[in-house]
């Protein structure tokens, strides 16, 4: 099959890998419908995390069910299915506390690599979730995004306490802060303010349901949400970046109090413990358990109450992922979207 | 008036101070009836953190209201009153929201000293809270520790979201670490692990509700905690010290998922933001809104429901609070409450 292997920082090539097999009577095997690069594949592709020898890549995935293991029995050949990119028996006691993404017996997606024909997804039973139907083509980039971006976005949005009456502040404009503005205004925030420098994404939040745009960054970003919340700073920040100016912007905007979800995957971040004290917010994030909410997510997208498959704005053959990579590196595009 | 002044790192020293006096119509006098040490008293006791020159000391407090200024409408002469070590006006948004440690217009009653004959308390309509009467004697030292060690554990374990079903851990066998135990029991926890190495305070660890005792600290106690949960950790951790290795122990106790609530004074912590990441636990606490549980505290002492006093294992004359120093920096007691 055709599938994507990072070489080295900026080195990504498409090429011939073996079909994947099953292996374990909890495996299935997935012939991938739709695909796509994360931001977090970008950290590899710049240099930011080590990269050890040539790694297969993608965590994103939805298909049809190709084959099953034997003890597979909630999806069967034929189904369309979503998964997270942490593949989880979704029946100890973390799963059934709706922690999924942190499973003991947990298995990252992305050790095995979804940017391809066909992907091997452990732990079938606890990992994916069928639609009602084969979905209409239309449906595709919207249930891709459940997997992972949607799917955080909104963890970041519940982790964050969003609710009704609640003054809401997303650090970070990628596809993830992005779609935590559409799961705040879903959960039913009062005020939705998406800190945005970039107008084709600052267009994409105010689609999603921002009410206010805010360009600034650092403390001048602070200083312009404490003047929009008269003083008082947000109930719910979602942060979806990761970087210590990140982590700490959203801290420094959340009032005492309140909440901060933050899901940008943490690099060279130490918070320092006496401004965290003082700073009286809850601090809850983590690599998301999207699998909690996939029934939820995907059953807003079938009856078309929510359009996520919008932060797709390049759409590529998989043989074309190399350009992906540019154009997300680049910021030419949010996300690419590959078809196999 | 007599007063405790600390001058100096081992330098305190009890003198003739000024009796307070009205300054706000929002303020109140009281006169204590009793009033402690804090262990947050010894961090400056023993020079880790800095004085700024003689400091009164003193932030715990109960007595009778002497006198009020103009605009007390909720407590008047003569009523025996409790407050927190923050007044607060108990009326903004963030007082409102239980926040009241926080509250735009807070004030540290520390800087006021309350170990001493009298007190001027700040913003009192908003900060105290009177008992139904004029307590028994015996009460005293329980209603005491309402005022902050009480407010504190029972806040961390709300913070810690302990309740029916739950594995709780506490890291720190001081009072506050010792009350958590004891409000982890009021609120229902199933299981309550006191991390502890000193027998006197294993035995109030079990006195107050404790159902196992781990004398393992750092790695080892972790292994212990998880060891102890079939590998899970505990659902809500208790932290109680406020330095590194206490805050890494306690979010490594803790499950995914899980809630780590804390409150000992953050010194010279950094959070490493990628372990925090992938711990999946929810981080809560700060400086206790103490306020928001007076009155619930207060019920349950006058009912004689629990009895969070017994921490205080050294009752020492006001003239004598440099003993009393002496014995809680050298782990003679736990608590010392001076009687002006």
């Amino acid at each position: 099959m055709r599938g994507v292997m990072m070489y080295a920082p900026g080195d990504v090539r498409v090429e011939n890998r073996p079909d994947p097999r099953i292996e374990q009577p909890t495996d299935a095997i997935i012939r991938l419908a739709a695909t796509c690069i994360c931001g977090s594949d970008l950290w590899p592709y710049r240099g930011a995390d080590a990269l050890d020898g040539p790694a297969p890549m993608g965590h994103e995935y939805v298909g049809i069910v190709e084959e099953t293991g034997s003890q597979i029995s909630t999806v069967k050949s034929g189904d369309f299915v979503i998964g997270s990119f942490f593949a989880s028996d979704n029946t100890c006691q973390i799963c059934r506390a709706g922690y999924q993404s942190r499973c003991i017996h947990a298995e990252p997606v992305g050790a095995i690599g979804t940017q391809a024909e066909y992907a091997r997804i452990p732990l079938a039973d606890g990992t994916l979730v069928a639609t009602p139907a084969v979905p209409e083509p239309d449906l595709l980039p919207s249930l891709l995004a459940a997997s992972d971006v949607l799917g955080t976005g909104w963890f970041a949005a519940v982790a964050a306490a969003v609710g009704p009456g609640k003054t809401v502040a997303v650090v970070g404009d990628g596809a993830v802060g992005l779609l935590g503005v559409l799961a705040a205004r879903v959960l039913g925030a009062e005020r939705i303010i998406a800190m945005s420098r970039h107008e084709p994404r600052q267009q994409l939040a105010s689609v999603f349901g921002a009410t206010d745009i805010v360009a600034e960054r650092g403390d001048d970003g602070v200083a312009v949400i404490k003047e929009l919340t008269n003083g008082y700073g947000a109930h719910s920040v979602i942060e979806a970046v990761g970087t210590q100016e990140s982590m700490m912007q959203a801290i420094r905007v959340t009032r005492p109090g309140g909440h901060v979800g933050y899901v940008g995957v943490s690099h060279d971040v130490a918070l320092p413990g006496n401004e965290l004290f003082f700073s009286g917010v809850h601090l809850h994030g983590g690599p998301a358990p999207v699998r909690r909410f996939l029934p939820e997510l995907i059953d807003l997208i079938w009856r078309r109450q929510i359009d996520p498959g919008k932060v797709f704005d390049l759409q590529l053959p998989l043989d074309d992922a190399t350009e992906g990579y540019q154009a997300m590196d680049q910021r030419r595009a949010i996300k690419a979207l590959l078809q196999p």
